[in-house]
């Protein structure tokens, strides 16, 4: 199958290095899958033999590879003829674009989509979801909520025949970083956030996690993934940690807990601070991310990991096998 | 599909009051699915139409059933035609029968097999799995490992294309009781045994568990299902809780770590207590289990769930319906 990328930031060039390196294993699902594009906003790369994986593998810019096509994203898009596209743009919380006419173009041409981008499953996941199916495709998110750590596809592959009751989770590693060290080292919340700001967690508008967005996003997707809503961000209740104090920390860690960025689904939605039990499998630490998943028949089952960083490709290489096993055969 | 259940204890009735419970669910899946066989020490029960569920989902014994056959569970397998046999009979870790006997009747016959019996897993792996494969059947074994945790599914449908590296894991409630009971209570291993033993999550004779046989088979069966050894007990390296003292404890607590039954898969296999520190997510309490995934991609993936009870049957139900999701058409 013939793949497209559109995105090669972090994610995107890490997506690249582990298709040159599982080359071997991935050729064993599907003999003739090639990358045969991808494009950034400098420009786009194509080749219909495939490009270069090894080489792709070692720059940090499309400009750095011979031959770029100027043009867009959606112009690669739209051109060429192939069966995947992996999405890895920067989410964008006021509209999800372009990643929204990204996923439509494909789907409207029966390409299957991959993706990091939470923007799109925020706006419009109803649509998308029923567009894919309209057009017999795969639209496939994993990588969306808690980077590597297994979410959609292990209930949906793992926990079959189970109802799912309740949500709960810690799903932004750079606020979990500031909690944990304001916990641990009796830092406040702006000696907590420079640190991170330093070894780059936290980005210098630190506003999308410290005010719960990159979480509320998430809590969103997971919502009206596994749980039938039809939620949107306005649906809701949100409190960041820009007001956890050191009186906080210090009531939380008396009665054995540790305040945390909890995300919480079951009749409402909402993400806030709270005191979470030191013991309880929902309290991890430093950037780590968790979801407790309520269910009816296997109870509680809690599941952690990164959240983010190059562990991630790790969720866009499963749904990309996923893919490449039920299609490649028909194509 | 028609299935036959061998083993009508705490897990086989639970098995059959989630198909009960879950019927209109599973008829989605497979229509003319239906339980046409029951076995226990006693006889058996048999209905070509289908057992009546709601019947069988309360009571205790075979016994109580009208019309119990008078035959064993090997007569019950070979003289019916049926597509699936669910075996739930307790663990034998001496030889791994008569398990190992039901497995290889029913998949001589191509009939798939689902389980919860560790004893065919640790002593049969090779052999089973390759018998399964020379007669295009499924032996699935979810339940066998941590209960309702997933565990082979996890790794076989979430994490594909990671190389598992290493795996630790917390593989057996009753010691993990039993620890935390130590380290939480201040009691002597003595006196948590005897509690646990009042609460039923110890035995009468507690030598399988304390002594660390029942979380050894377990790694077995996870260094032959994902590592791809050739384990046996034999080439376990295991020392149990006994002489788990107060002293160890002290010491462990002073360190900010607990000490925990671990089992460990990477050059060795090896299961012994050992100071685990109390923020690693390697650190559940109480009854819980969990597996700690090193991996090439994701990095560490844990998973933490009930390792035994009713919650037992979701992974039950979830290789059931993975069998029903791609055999039923063939049928």
């Amino acid at each position: 199958m013939k793949i497209i990328l559109v995105g090669f930031g972090f994610i995107g060039r890490t997506f690249v290095k582990a298709l040159f390196n599982k080359t071997e294993f991935l050729k064993l699902i599907d003999n003739d899958f090639k990358l045969i594009g991808v494009s950034d906003i400098e420009g786009y790369l194509y080749d219909e033999n495939g490009l270069n994986l090894e080489k792709l593998s070692t720059i940090q810019k499309v400009t750095e590879y011979p031959g770029l096509i100027n043009g867009s994203s959606v112009d690669l898009i739209e051109k060429y003829d192939a069966n995947i596209l992996v999405e890895t743009t920067p989410t964008n919380v006021k509209n999800g674009e372009p990643g929204i006419t990204h996923f439509k173009k494909a789907l409207n041409k029966g390409m299957h989509v991959i993706t990091s981008n939470k923007g799109p499953m925020v706006f419009a996941f109803k649509e998308l979801i029923g567009l894919a199916e309209r057009n017999g495709c795969e639209l496939r998110y994993e990588a969306t909520v808690a980077g590597a750590v297994p979410v959609f596809s292990l209930v949906k592959k793992c926990l079959q025949g189970n109802k799912i009751l309740k949500i709960s989770g810690i799903l932004n590693g750079t606020t979990n970083y500031i909690l944990s060290k304001m916990h641990f080292d009796g830092e406040n919340f702006q000696q907590a956030l420079a640190e991170a700001q330093k070894l780059r967690i936290a980005e210098l508008d630190p506003s999308y996690d410290v005010d719960g967005i990159d979480p509320a996003a998430k809590t969103v997707i997971l919502a009206n993934s596994m749980m039938g809503r039809n939620a949107t961000l306005d649906d809701v209740r949100i409190t960041g940690i820009r007001n956890v104090d050191k009186d906080m920390i210090k009531i939380a860690k008396e009665t054995g807990s540790a305040i945390k960025l909890v995300c919480t689904i079951d009749d409402t939605i909402e993400v806030a601070p709270k005191p979470v039990p030191l013991n309880s499998t929902l309290c991890v630490h430093n950037i780590l991310n968790v979801l407790v998943f309520e269910t009816d028949l296997a109870g509680q089952i809690t599941v952690i990991g990164h959240g983010a960083g190059k562990e991630t490709v790790s969720a866009i290489v499963n749904d990309l096998i996923d893919i490449l096993s039920k299609f490649n055969s028909k194509v």
